[in-house]
């Protein structure tokens, strides 16, 4: 696949639109607008006993508090994904990892968003509290590793249902 | 939350954007841009033997050939979340299903995009072709139930990665 041409039609602090043309591997060419967005990473951090989540507003679905694993945006210039999950783990729930395995890298909606989630899991977690972006209103929230079944069905982000279900069928088999 | 103003900033085909205010639980306001999209279905098909899935390209992130569940936007007026699945999985794969459940509701990117995504499962197959959108390019592939762990680490769209590992928790327990 070719992009032939690309024209920005909205251009936003956290994402552009962009009407682009593609010529498809067929030779077929078609248009497309899409959201183009510089991608995220989202951390499974967990020990013995728990996972550690976050719960926070989440204004674009209309949800009060969202229970999410931490993550966030790569919008730091020259940042890996790995320092920049290593960042938020921080930020958002005050530890740092020993041990760090990139778990799986999905596309959330690949029809017109061109975001990609690296999920990572981070496991020797101890004490390392960061700064905290003033705006997000995050309270963490610590999931005992048994009851990650009874949470399940409450998920409703993509990527943290990824995540604990990838973490699930790794301590289960 | 309340939504106390919303002014739309792009109005596309699929998607729209709009920088939106909203009153937090707590009394405190903040500014979202937000892209705004209908909803989407996607339907996990299986019997006893394969689930069907599809490939096909994805421009948004440049990729050739994305293998995904059956999956469609809740483009048509008045049509429900069900019957919206029902036409895709016809459209898509070319089969009707006898049994229809609701598995599991996700959201994709939750901090900017509405797009709320209903993962149903569909079992009791039988061959009904519908009618393909002409710009969709679409190959039928069908996974066979014991393939379903070593086809994961490939699975790179978020919806389907849902869809494989709550149908692999249920036929696993």
């Amino acid at each position: 696949m070719e992009q032939l041409d690309s024209k920005t039609a909205f251009e936003g602090a956290l994402f552009a639109v962009a009407a682009q043309r593609f010529r498809r591997a067929d030779g077929s060419e078609v248009e497309r607008q899409v959201v183009e967005h510089p991608g995220s990473v989202a951390i499974v951090a967990h020990d013995g006993d728990c996972v550690h989540l976050v719960r926070q507003p989440r204004e674009a679905i209309g949800a009060d508090g969202l229970l999410e694993i931490p993550a966030g945006t790569m919008d730091v210039e020259g940042e890996s994904e790995r320092e920049c999950a290593e960042r938020e783990l921080s930020e958002e729930v005050g530890l740092r990892a020993e041990h760090w395995e990139r778990l799986q890298a999905i596309y959330p909606s690949p029809g017109f968003l061109s975001e990609k989630v690296t999920i990572f899991a981070a496991t020797g977690l101890s004490e390392q509290p960061g700064e905290g972006d003033e705006d997000e209103q995050i309270e963490i929230v610590r999931l005992p590793l048994a009851e990650i079944d009874a949470a399940l069905p409450e998920i409703e982000d993509a990527k943290t249902l990824v995540g604990l279900l990838l973490l699930r069928a790794r301590l289960r088999g």
